[in-house]
Order: structure tokens, then sequence, then C-alpha cells
């Protein structure tokens, strides 16, 4: 923590301040420069709210120095973490392609969806069966039906599933079908939830809130990291601005700012950040071009019917041609995307 | 819904597109104007997408009419509602001042804070047992044992208690404490608590979501409302913008915009909207003059010894002449702010 | 500026910084602390980019310690700023109203406006004569015959006149009429302008820029008073955020703050801000609670018929009733709106 | 465009809306639905404000249809635009490449970047001799003498150059030296100038605005376009987010966004858009992989001496790593960059 002084500050104000500083058992180095005197804070803050000084007499203002996130940290963990979803690795070498519909409708659709982005190389379903939505009127996913005919599909295709949790009590349900938790972006400080999944045996999909910096976002990591879950998976899925030609604005820069931060893999999800199909494409492309650990799509066998988010799932004839330019863009980036299985 | 075909849409592609329509069990009025083809749809539209529309060749763009709330809009309920909050009517002629800490932080704090604002003309005492922090190495709040010491306080003052409740499994604990039950920004859209909210019995003080627009805010509010419970007073709190001199940025327009389209109550919260002391009370008398119910501030006996929000707490003496000023402003609008308790 | 090392920086890279900044010809304090080294830099900066340390080895990150503006500050000039346009004082104990329709459409709709607003105690009369419209296809003013009018209008009542200028070749133009030379929102950075603009010998009406933080803002009036020209007052007039029910944000918190950051008068426009006649009157009156020197209003005599933003224009009857509740609002905070004149 | 109606409109209120859009010439196509009657209005609306409407009893709100822009839209010219800056097609198959550093700072450092980035595929040098700070106290720029240095050291290796114009007076010198004509986001909306450069005979590149969306950056062109100049590149640098990691969040879905609604060939330019050289390399990856007709980097032989944007230039080795690699994924959209000249 650093004190910056006043330029008019006087010598009481500034002794008042190291004394207030002391009495919470920190130490003070101080420096008189031209324009002002800066007081260095060094000890054990934790409990101590650094902005508590910020309004004290002769205190122009506090600047935070330590980094408020320290077990996602790359200072702490110098080496990228990969975490295994089932038997994929996500954070290695191979490019994870996660893709499936936005939400399970049925038998029919889950598994036909499976076969084929499973054919293009994707080897995490994804799929919603409990659906955060903005209206209490909308469908509102299938429940653990869904779960079920997700974990059939894949289960046929040697694929892994990820899919939301959305309260606590879903935890173990959900831990039952799915080999990767997500985490929505409306739930990203829910810290409640993120504490108990710290207590999960499964790894997390993190989405980024809408309105969360990186910073806070590593925060919400840390929850789960501090309460004893170390494998976190972060997805980038667009932040608010002022624009509205995309649903959400992709911060595709908080890939390369991830990667100097943390350790933890990072995903990028185009489908919710743009959230129109013509445009997911380019977005998902410049993903890897930008050195995500993988995508996350949704795919959908006949969009225009979709119970949710049509507009943003991409046709198979799309996704198909998506993956053949990813292989490519990856490659100098030194990474693969799996071949595809047979059908 | 209304769906706008391209210049350049041939008739097929129009034909395609009220066919599409018509499968859904919908109306359509088509209008033809020099440059563009206007369908209007008429019917019952729950459970389409009315973006499922937009990315059919010869569909410029899909624009979605009805309102997406109905309980709490005002051309459903054009009366504005009154909400109980103990026995303080919230959104009559009567002003509502909710004061205290940002978190409980023992016996001695909340009785003397409560006393100093009940004789200030405050009804509501408010303050922290469950704090959702940024930080898993933060204060988490008092638990149980908060709740005890502010019911108590309030009681000795015949004040209600405003308090947060971050899960489902804290809504039979904290409602045997408070009257109001805080839904905190953070989980404006956590859907699952709302749904159960709307299944209390007890008020809901509805925070503003960081990245909410104003019919986000609606929509969340409709999910209490038409779970069945009609007592929900709107809180703005800021929202998240490029301005980093203030914690937030307050909309206080939200105050006149929640006016026109919705009939409940709306608080202001410049305590977290700027989150700075030096600030506060310029904001707190805005909002009065904007027209909002009321106000929430954060006070505290000696804020530099808080353990959260210290810098964004107002000291007694800030607090008193707050509510001399808002007295006089709330005249101009036809309000008044209860005179104080004797101590 | 501060440089913090990492917690992983070696000796040898610590040398290498305070080498660098050596060179520079500044001065470096040295705080090792527990986690972290922090070196205080001291010295003229001017000229030295103080990013350029950001990416040397062992360096986390470069803080900015020194207020980017001088003369703008507060530190600089403690006490409060009266500007005159022409004898009326801005920045005073009097509220200053500036008031008149969006642009000037014709002698009779100025006069007829002119005579309605200074009735109700606006000394300054506005009006756009050179519109700067985001489509080249809109109605772009009058011109000089617009400035004319005005003029004349406001002569006739001893009112002063401000109005946009767009140009450097304006500025001549335009001082032969107004009083007060407006540099609208998003010429807020245009650079070469404010040099001029510093210059002239009228005082300066300064718009924010709808993505300009206070500091660029402050920073652009820097650039005005270091070229010469000590006159300016700074008008809020609303930030671009992702919230679509209003046209802009009104950010009424920039109030207090530029109050502590600055000695210059601040104006707030809500008619900009929030571009909707329903909400305007209820931002004026939080205005002038929130401590603003004045408010900027549009009011047109048949806002239906208005050649450019009607919907944000509000009518005579509108106004006056607005004007009756600003004044017993700013009793409370010791400021008064001068009587209107007789007619 | 079309006037919805509120649900609880009485038929004189409709019947009012009618004539008064009948008043200003136009036709009204009448929808009566279940919840709401729609109003499309169709006929020559220039001069109509389509928000007139808006606040007249019974309206609910008023959507507009057309599009703002013509010239710059897709609609109206489907084909790419193809521009040539000196003997460089931009738009067409093969990638521009624009290098340099941020500003002109002498002879010998602009002809070793030249060089460099010339041999590795660059034909279009940037540079900036006239440059809009932020600040009135940094440096400002070589002026004549840099454009000078600059178009001797592009004629040296055949290289066309871009540079930024200010003012509607720099316009002449400006295209003395340059092919290509910056404008600077801060000037986007400076609409004087964009008329001005509708006149001139060179080709514009017109940066996104801070906080511009999509179509008001379109509108802009428009301007260009409308004043009879039609050789326009875009240009994406970043808009203003609550996101403080980087500099501005690079909006890459402006993209393919802009390749849907308009013809005009788009550049990014990441330098400015995160404004830290760590993230810069990926994002101009990602760029390319979006389908952009080209990138702008900065590049400088010492950024750690460089009299601006010192932390966002590119070494000579980052830059050459950065094309190689852009290369490859350019391939993928068949798309190239030219051969690197022998030194």
């Amino acid at each position: 923590m650093i004190v910056i002084c006043k330029s008019s500050a006087i010598e009481s104000q500034i002794k008042a301040i190291e004394a207030e500083i002391g009495k919470h058992g920190l130490q003070v180095h101080r420096s008189d420069g031209v324009a002002h005197t800066i007081l260095g804070v060094v000890g054990d803050r934790s409990g101590v709210d650094p902005q508590s000084f910020a309004t004290m007499p002769g205190v122009r203002e506090v600047l935070q120095v330590s980094t408020p996130f320290k077990l996602a940290s790359r200072e702490f963990h110098p080496d990228d973490t990969v975490v295994y979803v089932g038997d994929v690795k996500v954070g290695g070498t191979e490019l994870a392609v996660m893709a499936g519909p936005c939400a399970v409708e049925g038998v029919e659709q889950i598994e036909t969806t499976a076969q084929f982005v499973s054919s293009h190389g994707a080897r995490i379903l994804r799929g919603g069966a409990f659906k955060p939505r903005t209206s209490p009127y909308s469908f509102q996913g299938l429940g653990e039906e869904g779960l079920k005919m997700m974990r059939s599909a894949a289960d046929e295709l040697n694929l892994a599933v990820v899919t939301e949790v959305m309260t606590i009590d879903q935890i173990p349900l959900v831990s039952k079908y799915a080999d990767l938790l997500q985490v929505g972006a409306r739930n990203m400080q829910n810290f409640p939830l993120l504490t108990e999944l710290g207590k999960a045996n499964k790894p997390i999909f993190l989405k980024r809130g809408l309105s969360a910096t990186i910073k806070d976002w590593l925060m919400s990591a840390e929850y789960i990291l501090s309460s004893g879950n170390a494998q976190v998976i972060l997805c980038e899925r667009g932040i608010r601005t002022f624009e509205t030609a995309t649903r959400n604005t992709l911060d595709l820069s908080a890939v390369p700012v991830v990667k100097q931060l943390s350790h933890l893999p990072i995903i990028v999800d185009p489908s919710h950040g743009v959230g129109d199909r013509r445009y997911i494409a380019a977005m998902a492309r410049a993903a890897v071009a930008a050195g995500a650990d993988g995508i996350m799509v949704e795919v959908h066998p006949d969009p225009a019917r979709a119970l949710s988010d049509g507009p943003q799932s991409l046709t198979f004839e799309q996704f198909a041609a998506l993956i053949n330019r990813c292989r490519i863009i990856g490659t100098t980036l030194g990474r693969r995307i799996p071949k595809g299985t047979d059908r």
C-alpha cells in the first residue's frame, strides 16, 4: 500500500497519517519528494481496508500494490495449469473445442449435435439443463432429464460434458452427470456458490461477469481456489458496453492479459459474446489466434427452431468450416485440435 | 414483434418469412413501404424467441414491442405501489431514510448508530450480517450474531431492519430478524434466489446490478412478483462505467425512468454509488430532488475504523447535516422525512 | 511516479531500473518491503513518459502521482473561480440558468423563447447556429443569420448569449455575437481548437466528452488555461454507458468531484444528458441539489415542431415549474436564481 | 419509421398521431394488434426528427427503420470497396500492413524503422507529425519537418505514407506529403473537418471514436462520402469501457459487423487498442483471423526511449515474429501479406 500526501500536506498531518498506519501494526517508509511525500506501507495488511486512510487530512490518494489474488496469480504459480475435464486436458497443447446446443431440448437434438461436433474434433459437449433466463416467462430448461440426455449422448462418443450449476443445492445433482461445472456470468460473484464449488471434486468453468474487470474475475477464481479446488478454467464471454450492434462486446484482449496475470486456462465463448451467428466464426477464429486455450460455441441442428439462443447458434456446416480454419490458425501457435471421431 | 425486411428482399423471401411466422401460430400484418416491407406480428408469443427470425434471408432486423415485464409495469398497475416495511410505508408521502453501518461489527457500534440515525428521522436501520466481498480474504460479516444485534438495537427504537440475504437457505433465518430482505447488486440476476424470495412473506429490496439496464432490473423484479410477492422496492446504487473518479456511476436518471415505466418504489443508495464520503451528501440530496422515495446511506460512529466500506461511510455530523437539507428539498415535491425520535 | 517491482524481481533487475531512471535525470528513493521493492521517483518528469519503465524486466507496475493538470486544479488555485459571462457571474452565489432552443430557427421562435425564459430568471440565452449533427443529412443550423437573431433577442432583454463554435475560423465570427463560446462534447479533445480558444477574449463553456473521464476533461480545460484564457466553465452533459433508456447517462457525481479537484464552475445540461423531456426536470432539480453552479436546459415554444432535439426540449410551462422548484432547492445550499424580468 | 401505441391508447389519440404524421407529408399504414396498434410510416422523412412523435399522448415508442447511412452501406453498394493508397490496394486480396513509430522523432529513427518494416512486408509507413496529446505539456510532434522526414524515408523504399491531419488548414500541407490522411479517434465527429476531407483528393483513414457506436462511425464516413470522396478506410482502435487492464477495449467484433453493414475496408490498430506491448501481437493476429483488411502497428527501434507511446510500440523482433504468424493466419481467409523488400 502506498499513501501519497498532498503537496499542501503539513508536517503534523503527515505525522498523524504515519501514526494511524502504525496503529494497524504496519511499518512506514517515508520518501519526501519535491512535490509530494510518499509513504510506503509494509506488513500484513489482511483485515485493513487500504482505503481507510484515503480521507485523512493531507492524503491525496492511496494506491494498493499487492495483487489482490494470490492462488490465481502467475507470480504465485509460474507454470500454466492444465485442467482435466474427464480425460480431456485443457490448457496444454491441445485446443479444447466445447460445442453443443444452448439448451438440451430432447434426445434426438442432443445426440445428433453430439455426433456432428464430435466428428469434427469437439471433445467436450455443452448444453444447458438449468437455464438462467432474463425473463421468468422464457424456457427454463429440462432439468435433470436434460442432464441425463446429455450424459448419455456424450458417453456414446466418449465426450466430456460441461453444463451450468445455478445453486448450491444443484451441485451434487449436476456433478453426477457433468465433468465440468459451469458458473454462469450472472453468478460470477455469487460468493456462497463459489465457496461451495471450491469443495466440489469436479473442475469449474468460470464465466466472466458482464461488468467484471479481469481482476474481479480472477478474484472470483480465488474464492474457488482458496476453498480447495485448484481446477478452474476461465471463460471470456463478452462484457457490457455502449455498443448495440452486438449482444455484448467480446473482450479478446482478456486472453493475453489473463495469460500474463494468471496460470489458469482461458476459453472464449463467442456465441454469447456477440450473439449473432453471422459474426461468431470470425470471433472464434480470432480467439484461437489470440492464444485462447479453446473455444465454446453453440451449435444446433436447426437454429431457427431452437428454444433459446437460436440466432447465435451455428449450423452444422458453419461449425465444420470454422473448425477447419481454426486448425490452421492453431498451428501458428503450436496448438492442435484433435481429429474428429468416426461417426 | 415487428419484422423489417431488407430493401433488397424479394417476394419469395417475404413469403417465406410470413410462412415461418405462421408456423408459430402467429398472425402477420404486412405493410409495403417505399423502402421496406414491414411485417407486424400479432398473437401469443410466449415460447417464441423473437430473434428466431432475425437471420432469415431478406430480414433486416426484428424489433420487439411488448414490454418484457408485465406485473412490474405501470401500464399494468397505474397507481404507485406502497410497500410496508414493518410499519414504515415506502412509496407514499413519507421519504424513507435507511441508515446504518455497512456491516454490523458489535453491539455498541450498532446501538450507537441506531440511536443517532433514529434521532434524525431514519426509521429503517441498515447493516450487513452476511457480506458479499470481492475478496475471499476480507471480513465476511458476523452472521446470525449480527442479525440479533441489529434486531435488538432496532426494537429499542421501534425501527424496521433491512439486511442482505445471499442464498436461498438464508431466507428463513434472515426473515426471522429482518423486516426487509435485501438482494445485493451481484445477485440481481440470481434467478433461483429471486424465485424463492417471491414466496417469502417479507418485502424485498432489490438492488440494481452493476451492468443491468433498467429493463433487466425490472425483469428481475418481475421474477419476484410473478412468484407471488408483490412487495418489491427497487434500489439504484450505481452502474459500472469507464469513469474511475467514483467507485461506480450513480445513475440518478433511473429515478424518473423507473417512475415512468413502473409502479414500484425506488430508493437511492449513494454510498455504494460513489464510494467516497466527500461526494455522498451531494448525491443523496440530488436523489431526493430527482424524486426518489428515499435514500439509503452508510453511517458509522468512527468510519476510519470501520471493518468494511469505511471511506464511504458518513460521520454522524455529516448525516445530520444531510438530513436537514433533504427535509427542505423534499418539501418541493410534497415529501416529508419524519421527525427524529427522542433519545 | 512510483515504480513497483515484482516480488520475483532480482537485485540486478532493480539496479537496472534504477539506472534507467537515473538516465532521465530523475532521483530514486528505494523502499524494500516484505513483498515488493518500491521505487519513488522524484524530479522534473516533463518529457518522460511514466509508462516507459512499465515493461522493463522486474517491473510490476508504474503508478503516476502528480496531478496531470495544474492550472485547472484546486491545489494550484484553492478559491472558486467566478467567470463573467457578459455581466452575469457564474460560479458565485447566483445560480446560472442558461435556457433557449436547441437551434435558432427564426426570429419569432428565438424572441418568444428569450422573453419567456428571461421572465423566469434565465440570464443567459442558449441556441445553436452551427450545429454538429451525427448525420450529414440533418438540419445544420442557420449560421451567422442565427447568431444575429440570437444577439438581437438577447439585447432587448439584457441577456448574455452562449453558442457553439465548431472550428478555429468560426472563433472571430461567433465572438462578435456571443458572450460565452461553447465547445461541444464532440470537440472536447479538439486540441487545436482548444488552444486557439485559449487566445480568445471570451469565456469558454467546455462540455464534457461522451467518453471523457473527469481527468481528461480537466486536462482539456488545462489546454485553454495554459494558452492564456482563465475563464472556463465546465458543463456535464452525460456520458455514454450501456443504458439505453436515456440518451446518455448524466453523471451528476461529476459535480462534487469537480468541486473537489478544481476551482472552475460547473453547469449541468440535463437536456442532452437524458434526451427525453419527461426526465429533464427531475435531473435539473437534482443538479441544483448536487451543488452545480447552474443548469442549461433546452426550451422551445412548440417542441413537436422543433427542427432538432424536439423530444428533449421543455415546454414553457414545464420550464416555469422547474425554475420554481430549483429556487427552493438552491436555498438549501445558499444559492439563488435571480428574479425574472418583466416582459 | 414505426410508431407503437400504448395498449392504453384510445382511438382519439391514435387519430391525433396519424394526423400529426400526415402533416409532415408522410403516409401511415395502421395495424391493430391484440396488445398494440402499430403505425408504419412511409415517405420521405428527411427533415423530420423521428423522435418528434415520441412524446405524444398514446405513443409508447418510436422505432427508426431506415439505415441512417446510405453511401457507406452495403445495401447501397454491395461489392467491397478497394481503396488505393499510393499504389497499394487496401480491401482486396492483399493484407495491408501499416507500421512505423507513434511519432516521427528524427531522420535516423524513421529511416531505420521504415527499412525494417518494409523488409518484412509493410507497404504503408505510419508516423505522427501533428500529435493530439491529452496533456498540453506532452510532446506535440515535429510538424512539417516530421512530414518531410517520413516522405523521404518512404520514397527510398517505395512505401506509401499515412499520417494524421488535425485541422482543416493542415489538409493541403499534409496532402503534399501523405498518401492517406488519418482522422484521429478524437476527431471522428469533427464534422467540419470530415466535410473538408470529403473534398480532398486523397483517401481518408477514419479511426473509430472512443465512444462511437459502429453506426455513429459509419455515419461519420457518410459525411466524407457525401461530400464527394469515396475513398474511405475505417480503423478500429478500441473503445472505452470499464476495464482498466488495457488502455481501451479493442472491439474486434467491429470487423465482421462492418463487413456486414458496409463495403468499406477495415483495418485494426491493436497498439492503441490495448496500449501494452505484451498484448499487441496477440490482438494483431486476432484481427487478421477475424477478417480485417490489414493491421496498423506501432514499431520503434528503441521503445524505451520513444517520445510518445513507447510502452505500446513493438520492437523490431516482435514485429518480425508477428508478421510471420499473420502470413499463415491470412492464408486461411485467402489473404496474403506481400513479400518484404530487400534492404
